[in-house]
Order: C-alpha cells, then sequence, then structure tokens
C-alpha cells in the first residue's frame, strides 16, 4: 500500500503502532513535514562521517534501487546524485534506518577524489570544536589538505 | 558578539562571508527556523553511528562546558540530558562541526548499559535495509539484542 499522505512515495505508510515500526521488519520512512528524512553518510572503510544530508522519498527509493548515493538538494529543490558534477559518487555498501525510521544511515566508499565534501575535503566534518581558558575555536586538522580545487571542479 | 537573532545563543552570529563561515576559527552554528542543529553521535571505539538528535544553543553549550550530551528534546520540548533516567550517559570524547556549520559531529563513550537508543540497543541503526528480488525489508542482526529492558529502565 502506497502512502497516501505522500502519493509520490512508493514506500508504505508508517504505522500507527510503535511496535511494529520499531521492531517490524516493513521500510515505512517517517518523513517531515518537508518530506525528507535525515541520512548520516560514513566511510565503509574507516567510519569516518563525511556529511549529513536529507533524502526525499524519491532520492531514497532510487539510492536504493541503483546502489548510488541520491539526495534530495534543499538549496536547488530537486533530486541530487551526489558526485555527478565532481565525479565523486558514493556508492553504498550497507544502508540501515533508526527506530523511528526518520532516519537513514549509509556506509559509503567514494569515487572520483574519495572526498564527500564541496570544499574538496575528504569529510564535511573537517573541524574540530575545541574549548579551554573560556574560549570556543575551530581547529582543522594540519595533515587534511583538500583533494580538489573546488574552483577548478566547480 | 552574541547573535542578536537569538538572545539565548551565546555563539556569535553566522558570518554572511562564506569563506568566514567554511575556513575560519569561530563556532557560529546556525539553527535552524526552529532553533536547532543535527547532532550525529558515534562510538569512540568502533565508529559505529549510534543516534541522531537535535541541539540548540543551551544543549550545545550545556555540551561544551560539561564534556557530556545534551540534546534538545523537541517531544518534550525542553533540555534533554542524554542518559539522565536510563544510565547511559554520553561522555564527549571529540566534537567537530561540518563545513556550513549547521551540523555536529560527536565521538562519545556511553556508560550505564552502554546503550544510546530507548529500545535498548546499543544503536538506534538497529536494522539493515535489504533489497532484492523487487522487495525491500529490514532485517536486525541477530546478535544485536537489547542491553537492557525499556519496561524496566523508564
Amino acid at each position: 500500500m502506497a502512502d497516501t499522505s505522500n502519493p509520490a512515495s512508493p514506500f508504505p505508510p508508517a504505522p500507527k503502532d510503535k511496535a511494529a515500526l520499531e521492531e517490524g521488519d516493513d521500510l515505512t520512512p517517517r518523513f517531515d513535514a518537508n518530506g525528507l528524512v535525515t541520512a548520516v553518510v560514513t566511510d565503509v572503510a574507516d567510519g569516518t562521517v563525511l556529511m549529513l544530508a536529507h533524502m526525499n522519498a524519491e532520492a531514497l527509493s532510487k539510492t536504493l534501487s541503483t546502489g548510488i548515493a541520491h539526495y534530495y538538494s534543499r538549496s536547488r529543490a530537486s533530486l541530487w546524485k551526489k558526485g555527478e558534477s565532481s565525479g565523486n559518487l558514493q556508492t553504498v555498501h550497507e544502508i540501515r534506518t533508526d527506530c523511528d525510521q526518520d532516519a537513514i544511515w549509509m556506509k559509503v566508499s567514494v569515487s572520483g577524489h574519495g572526498s564527500s565534501c564541496h570544499t574538496g575535503h575528504n569529510s564535511c566534518f573537517y573541524r574540530r570544536i575545541e574549548t579551554g581558558n573560556g574560549t570556543v575555536r575551530l581547529v582543522a586538522d594540519a595533515e587534511d589538505v583538500p583533494r580538489f580545487d573546488p574552483d577548478k571542479v566547480y
């Protein structure tokens, strides 16, 4: 049965029963008011969190059918095949959902430059937050240099 | 300078300049319309994604000042010291932000039962999405049994 609240979704509607949602074997994503779930993406090789992004029903469906990560770009308001411009496609090795099915976790390998951030960094999370002496500041790892020049790639 | 658009925030407002936001050393979280950033939480020991949650300025500030993970509970509309009821407190070993500073990544260790999901599982992401023969289904790992009985803990 398709989700009648979201005709574009090929997924069944989320069950009202909490046990079915949390312990069942049906994928019934709980898209938010904007039709999105949050996706966290990690490197299958070393577990680095590469990025957070959003998926609508179409993006999740395309990801499942192709094995290549697709997202929904909120800024462009369109389906986003990650890496289509830069060559940094993400191949999905494992995909999971969480207890209440409003989030997705994917383990991926990245082709091209091996970079998942538009800045050229491997990961979007290239800065640590450091505290001390009453101050808070961001610190980048010296060895984590961008893998491509965004001005040349985009 | 405090963020005048959010008087409760102790953080400076996000700079308009993209380079300053993405390459600077000031933590200037870009809270959304509801005053929240998304936090992804991984196990410092093995990289497992434990959960996704949200932080308002108070939760992020408390996390930074105490080293114990605090979130904002959208369902309870209040500050949420994770593990206060169950004993599964999260000690923060490293905390990062992403390129456009609307997300946080924390590496934590978990006390108590060592569980970050209200179901008793280690991780909220206890089900894989499996596809094949035109079907999609959720599969739990047999060895990933809940570490506590939610009916007894909550």
